[in-house]
């Protein structure tokens, strides 16, 4: 069975690059599948961002995960959006609307600090748009203790449940009620860190994200 | 590198089992890591319940990831939360509050028509609770057509970054910004099927996981 081959319906595969790109511009948050050297299936959820044709993420040099991952290790990629509950008439139609990207390959860690530079600003900006240029830069001793790790997006499947209970006949004549309840990610109002100095306003970045969250 | 040791701070690692539960029994999609036969690493996406000292997942015989999981493939699971943006003053420091925990092991295949028919109740009741006694119980053909999978927790590993920005001096006293945004996990209101005949009300389960939404 080829890894990218969805084999199982009824959630649709999708070869729609812009819709694997959607997906990946609003879930910031992604599962690494490694070998360890024992031979052992690892998993690591960590922060991700897309550069284009890649995806971003990072971590410290004293991760052994994050180095193993650095060395070339072959990886999978997850990075799902959960979208609703699909309830249906029965608990064997149960289910939910979801989109699952899972990207294979190789990552690499990027070595010119301009490059890890821009690499960092992107995984700010894409976690807090705007963030970018509110604040510093990082120094080069901070670059200095920090990979950051650039998947290709070449390899790649997609399986998107977007549907409505699919209950038999005979159920759908029954008295069970049938829908899908919609779930949302949303920001709550910010909180300033205790040791924040008087007279320090919200920032634009952080008031747009909340805005745009109701 | 033992894989239930966390190697790298600032994220705190618990051993606190019911710091554990909390996160099990409130995220209901997990991130199963296998290897494929080629060797391979491969990430699987999918519900999950907690069920006492196990982990229940289901999914179709027609699934060979499923199939290979039911055999018995070394796994790791992975049950993630984000529960808030760390908003610092400058990128090195920006990071997550996050909850992030992996168990490893290898699934069984539930085998017995009752214990798979209770695992599926627990599964509809994970993710909407009181649903189970609304529906129907699978018939012995969905039975047939189903892998219910159990995962011992007894080798896991829990990462908790629950904290605040930690800027050192001379970014505290500069002009940025920093605290967290909360991440929430919401459910909107629902929406009837299509084919959902007239006259049936929105059921308890609905009505109920939607009001401690808001």
């Amino acid at each position: 069975m080829a890894r990218t081959t969805i084999t199982r319906l009824p959630a649709k595969a999708s070869e729609d690059r812009s819709e694997l790109d959607r997906l990946l511009d609003s879930v910031h948050i992604g599962h690494f599948a490694l070998v360890a050297e024992d031979g052992h299936p690892v998993v690591l959820a960590t922060a991700v961002a897309r550069d284009g044709d890649r995806m971003l993420a990072h971590g410290s040099t004293g991760s052994g995960w994050i180095r193993r991952l650095a060395a070339g290790a072959p990886v999978s990629l997850a990075v799902t959006s959960v979208d609703a509950l699909i309830v249906a008439r029965s608990a064997f139609e149960s289910s939910m609307r979801y989109r699952s990207a899972v990207i294979f390959g190789q990552c690499t860690s990027l070595t010119d600090a301009e490059d890890k530079l821009r690499a960092l600003d992107t995984i700010v900006d894409a976690l807090l748009p705007g963030r970018r240029a509110e604040v510093r830069r990082s120094t080069r001793k901070e670059l200095a203790k920090t990979l950051v790790l650039a998947l290709p997006i070449t390899e790649w499947s997609l399986k998107v449940s977007d549907g409505w209970p699919d209950d038999p006949p005979e159920d759908c004549s029954g008295p069970a009620w049938a829908g899908v309840i919609p779930v949302q990610v949303r920001y709550r109002a910010p909180i300033p860190a205790p040791d924040l100095r008087a007279g320090i306003p919200v920032p634009e970045s952080v008031r747009r994200i909340r805005d745009s969250s109701d």
